[in-house]
């Protein structure tokens, strides 16, 4: 069996050695190929990050397609046009939960300790103590709660944080111990309302492209924090902006952009109150990403269909 | 009983009236007095916050002395000098831990997640991803492991970093559960030379005395981390500042200063690697605060012994 991988951002050799020593301890047969360099040989599945359409269009042997990540918006269109009917297969996890659980951690307790407030005072030279709110009261709200969000979600509880979260069908997966307030998509408003630090963990699709504009963001109460480590153009920055601007929003963590990178003389690059990572709070890590794609190719081998199949009605 | 308190950062009425709740709550009968406006009613217990030292010396009918705060280095020489043979006796914990557990929490995420070079990329408006060193050799040393301590220790360990710690004598104490690495004071350089972030808790003595040199803190691997939340004048801040400067320390979160409120114009306020907070990683709280010091003079009125009486020959 041939397996392709497309990717640009890691040495070859390392998916290479880790992804047939997973395959050797599974007791498959696999031939790594590096697609950058040989793109014209076909294989039966593809391991894939950026790939350009015109080398997903050659591929018509493919029967499964493996994205490296949790979101497959990139993908998604091309394979629709490339490969019809061929399956898009997601990392589940693999290492991004823990890594996104620690930056999630980070953002609220900065929020939490009002850090970005004591970072004013200190740039002022001001020593001037600050009340905090009652814990009980300051409520982390996951607005989107798949692998990523549960993961976050579940440290911040574990912090004694009060949690809540919405989904698109606000009702639990059956996979997940959430024992949250849920709330559908079509309750927002109401689920913005009661959220003092909002984590946006959403994919992105038609659905939620622009969701969050002025008039949405204006439902979080006054001195509300956003963290965005999911897509960039879920949010509206420049309505963002105009939110930090009149202090309805304390401040912001953003790992996530419209256009990636950030352009240079955004004005997010110089607000004072927003933190900007360059999209890194969840990456991909070798070893348990071959681990887990390889898993996914024996269940496939053996006529079954492997999880985190991505649904293209829904498109994620 | 009289039970005088001086404490001029608190409204009087929050502490009479949650120490009158508490009391009754144990059958105690109590008159709650406000020392800083009836210096000379003499108590049988004081519950004190940076008492003046001419008000203890005419408090001669004193049984006990209980300090808010976990440190006591402000007021144990005012007790030798005013009330010899009087016991002062601290908090422990009493809602303090979790707010240092939050405050240590904030500081090692966002030194694990490079926040500080990030925050130097934003300024630059630089888009770089940075590679995160392996989870598993980012170890986070507590130097002094009390209440404060051990509550931020558990907090970091439940969230898979490593842990070590470093205390006076090395030896595990009977009431916490510490199954991490032990140094004893006298082994501390072998302890900073394990150390990524360097926690420090502390009580301030003889021995703890500007402990933290230049010569001392070279100790630590090149690009670790400082935190001190326990006494400044642990740190030697001069030095600090000039391993901050060869970047042989990458940052440093700082609750505490040798000198409070720090002064106007000192080099920490403005350099790019320092977080600056006004002594308020750990607050007292009225409510479990009150409690606990009923419960101490219950136990004190039983004829018994209550815990947290501090050490005069080890300070603390």
């Amino acid at each position: 069996m041939k397996l392709a991988v497309w990717d640009p951002d890691e040495p070859f050799r390392r998916w290479r050695d880790a992804l047939v020593q997973h395959a050797s301890e599974l007791g498959l047969a696999v031939e790594v190929i590096d697609a950058t360099t040989e793109p014209d040989t076909q294989a039966d599945f593809a391991l894939v990050w950026k790939p350009p359409a015109h080398w997903l269009a050659g591929q018509l042997g493919l029967r499964a397609v493996f994205n490296l990540g949790a979101g497959v918006d990139a993908v998604l269109p091309l394979m629709h046009q490339a490969l019809p009917g061929v399956p898009l297969i997601r990392l589940e996890n693999a290492g991004m939960g823990r890594q996104m659980a620690d930056y999630v951690a980070e953002a609220v307790l900065h929020a939490w300790r009002r850090m970005a407030d004591y970072a004013a005072l200190q740039s002022a030279q001001r020593w001037e103590p600050l009340v905090l709110p009652p814990r009980g009261s300051f409520h982390v709200g996951f607005l989107g709660l798949g692998q990523m969000g549960y993961a976050a979600a579940r440290r911040i509880a574990a912090m004694d944080f009060p949690v809540l979260a919405c989904t698109r069908s606000g009702q639990p997966r059956p996979t997940f111990e959430a024992p949250w307030p849920l709330y559908p998509l079509d309750r927002l408003d109401a689920f913005l309302a009661q959220t003092r630090v909002l984590v946006v963990l959403l994919p992105l699709t038609a659905q939620t492209t622009g969701l969050l504009d002025y008039a949405v963001l204006s439902h979080l109460p006054r001195g509300a924090h956003v963290v965005n480590a999911g897509r960039g153009a879920v949010i509206e920055q420049a309505d963002l902006l105009d939110l930090l601007g009149s202090g309805h929003i304390a401040s912001a963590t953003l790992d996530v952009f419209a256009t990636e990178p950030l352009p240079d003389g955004d004005p997010l690059w110089r607000h004072p109150r927003v933190r900007i990572t360059p999209h890194v709070a969840a990456q991909t890590l070798v070893g348990p990403a071959a681990a887990q794609v390889m898993r996914k190719i024996a269940t496939i081998e053996r006529g079954e269909a492997p999880s985190g199949a991505v649904d293209l009605r829904l498109g994620y």
